[in-house]
């Protein structure tokens, strides 16, 4: 009856053409005149860093589109159609390649990244088992190779993955602790396990994660996922620079020993996100053998300061850790999302997840499974999400890391020295990194009640960031609003940085005259 | 101390020689036509369909890479190397959008939705707040929109959110079910909670996920994450077609009520990996509400059937679902990862998740929390996940993608037909959709033991992928090896299903005779 497929002929007509090589080629050259045109005008600053629409008003116009009501009409053919389309992405996105971007923790990419990105996307080379990405696969073992060794460890001595950004690589690596400090909570819950509060009649008794005092919510957030609970969190208190201490981190894995407490893992922090600072790894590490649980460090952020001469000894004590997070789309400048979670011990790499999916795992070749990336992460099919990292470092050359991390780590002490010469500035920290947090005092505030000055911060960056002028990011210091920024598009010059002034003294002008 | 940048001019020499639009856009031009040369090439099937290489010989070619040694000489441009990578990431690769490209449930994708994803990875706009992707954001939700409106929810009523795969959805749309459950688990943790076993001092009545007997098997990982515990699932008896009996369902709701069990969700399957098959989903619909559980609906594959006249009426009831998962990843054919997690209850949607980052959601502003995707999935920073999906559907419409649901599903039909003509093949199910599961069964082994025909399978498909000829992947149809394909690429033709058919009596007649 294949007569079935003789009805669908028009059906299998228009299919033929949506994949059409030569409409691939057509858009792809499209698509390269557009993004090489509109990254020049970026590096150039000549339109908004963010064109603000406020977003029902976007959400419609998406939908509009959908529904096939084209941008600037919608003659010609499929490949022009598609350049339109693109061009209104563009139009529409925030432009992180505009140096006046110093923003979030998410980079002005290096371009080609996500041309090797895109060759996994066209066709579709995924990971799951080996045989569905050969070279996927090859290149997500390389890149844990090369990220292991950095943080020190022996050739082929531990494992890793990647995976889907930094909260589901925290997620990853607690889980495993969570599996491995309490017996057989994967198979039988929380609620039964071996080391069950219930079960000792005690209910003070549970669990907990300690974890650096401002460490990332995805902390909290696994803890909420992971059936332990976003409150059975010991906070561990921080020095003046915002490093966890290890003497209360001493004290308080000892107060839970004596009141039996079972400690899934310690969280330290390279670097904590609110000003960047980096815990002192070695000592927390020291502490944590001593005490013998489980050392996880988020260098989410941190860790490409391995590459660098000048700042690798921020992380010293890494290769203590039991886990590793490390997110080569933050400071390794590959686009979203491509974050890795390492472990020191190899064994510790299956230790995530139990599971037997027979159509996936394939019992002819058992040899193969060590190669199977879906038992490491919490995706089944997962993008070759490493093809940009390694096809950049792979034509750049490792060097060009290190160039970054020391220019945009370079150009948040500037930064620093900037608003430490100003009068109506006020930096709140030493910067470590290339973050930076601070308050702009105009005159007039200069002796107002802290709400008010916080409340300020936080109005004048939405101020900031709707003008188009400049796109930085609001925080809290000591529980008062303040400003951030992170240098984190390496073409951002000191003269930026004046500009950036300038720019909040106008709109702080503006603000307190409304 | 700008001295500090003097330092580094040669740094940023090379960074700015990295981000050189003009690079960029010679290197979008050599990749638009390689990547068009090797997707004709795949569709003509020139090369294999898997090019075979044991793994750590890959492994050791994309280190060797990594470390400087360029593939085919390094001489040339940057450009030039730029796109002898690439070549080396196509030859190295599954090719999918070979037609003899029968596997997994991921599919042949519509390149141009490739080259869409590619928009977002080379401008890195990213979701998580609104303001870091404006437009990634209004088109995830306009796509949410598009998609729950198919499933039959009245405009503004629902709410969902774009994922990283399916296992992600799951988990997600689950940990909503537990929270919505089992009250303060969130915060207090599962030992902790309102519900929990031990404060009833009846260790029995632990909570339960329901679930279809042949359940993804991220349902049971949902469990072991989400600290219910794998074993803590009540799988629900099938039909003779593979679907979930809503009489057998009906029975162990009312035991585990009668328990005192609390039940954190029923999953139903729409379609159930093994075979295909499509849960009646408004009879158990009609259970779960009777019994007043929350049904989840896995239709990461069958969704897709949605959009065609001809297929709908196989997720009749959807509507009635508390939560859907959908994977645009799968049957509407765009590159992995494009998942969508849907609540009928738009209040649901922010109920996975309670956190509190002072830098990211801005008090200033507190209407945007409601376009913020962030605080509704695992991840934090998150691709525009979505931009192939809306890409492709506003430049094609959405009829194409309800050809490729009907071409793909008829294939799936004619399979069947010639699986039932031929003497020394078994189909083992009458298919629903584009999933096959059969054994080939030469006369030799007409009267083997099931285990050596079993066997026979998996052997022969591991001969068969690794000779490059044909990609279908190992099964197990009640406990014995199969084999199973899944027509999921839109251009493969009931002539390559023939010269399967050929191919596995040629390898079979080869493995055994060794």
């Amino acid at each position: 009856m294949s007569a079935d497929l003789d009805d669908l002929s028009a059906a299998r007509q228009r299919i033929a053409a949506a994949y059409d090589p030569s409409l691939l080629e057509e858009a792809g050259h499209r698509l390269s005149g557009l993004l090489a045109a509109h990254l020049a005008e970026a590096q150039r600053s000549e339109g908004p860093v963010l064109p603000w629409v406020d977003p029902p008003e976007a959400v419609r116009d998406a939908v509009a589109v959908l529904h096939g009501s084209m941008p600037a009409g919608a003659s010609g053919g499929t490949a022009e159609t598609f350049g339109r389309l693109v061009q209104l992405m563009l139009d529409r996105g925030l432009n992180l390649h505009d140096p006046r971007y110093i923003g979030h923790q998410v980079p002005a990419p290096l371009p080609l990244a996500g041309l090797f990105d895109a060759v996994g996307s066209v066709t579709n080379q995924c990971m799951a088992i080996y045989e569905m990405g050969p070279w996927a696969t090859a290149v997500e073992r390389a890149m844990v190779a090369e990220l292991g060794q950095l943080i020190g460890w022996a050739p082929d001595s531990f494992a890793g993955a990647v995976t889907h950004g930094g909260s589901l690589a925290n997620l990853t690596g607690l889980l495993t602790a969570r599996n491995v400090a309490l017996g057989d909570a994967w198979e039988q819950g929380l609620e039964a396990s071996d080391t069950a509060a219930h079960s000792m009649g005690a209910p003070a008794r549970l669990p907990v994660l300690v974890a650096h005092a401002d460490a990332h919510y995805s902390v909290a957030r696994a803890a909420g996922i992971l059936g332990l609970g976003s409150r059975q969190i010991v906070r561990v208190g921080l020095d003046e620079r915002g490093r966890m201490d290890p003497q209360q981190l001493d004290a308080e894995l000892a107060r839970l020993h004596f009141e039996g407490r079972p400690v899934v893992a310690v969280v330290a922090c390279a670097c904590a996100t609110p000003t960047g600072a980096f815990d002192r790894l070695a000592d927390i590490a020291a502490v944590c053998r001593r005490h013998e649980v489980w050392l996880h460090v988020d260098a989410a952020h941190g860790g490409a300061a391995l590459l660098s001469e000048l700042h690798r000894h921020l992380l010293a004590g890494i290769e203590l850790a039991d886990s590793v997070v490390w997110d080569a789309h933050k400071m390794l400048f590959v686009p979203a999302l491509c974050a890795f979670v390492l472990y020191r011990d190899r064994a510790r790499g299956f230790d995530a997840f139990h599971q037997d999916a027979p159509y996936l795992f394939d019992p002819a070749a058992p040899g193969l499974a060590e190669y199977d990336s879906g038992v490491r992460t919490m995706e089944c099919t997962k993008r070759a999400a490493a093809f940009g990292l390694w096809g950049a470092w792979s034509l750049f050359g490792r060097q060009l890391f290190a160039d970054m991390v020391d220019v945009t780590f370079a150009l948040g002490r500037i930064f620093h020295e900037r608003l430490v010469e100003a009068d109506d500035f006020v930096p709140l920290h030493e910067p470590e990194c290339n973050i930076v947090v601070f308050r702009h005092i105009p005159g007039a505030l200069r002796d107002a009640a802290p709400e008010r000055v916080g409340t300020f911060q936080l109005e004048l960056r939405r101020r900031l960031i709707e003008s188009g002028e400049f796109y930085i990011v609001p925080s809290k210091y000591h529980g008062v609003g303040a400003l951030r920024a992170t240098l984190i598009n390496p073409l951002t010059t000191p003269e930026h940085l004046d500009r950036l002034m300038e720019a909040l003294r106008h709109h702080g002008r503006g603000l307190l005259r409304d």
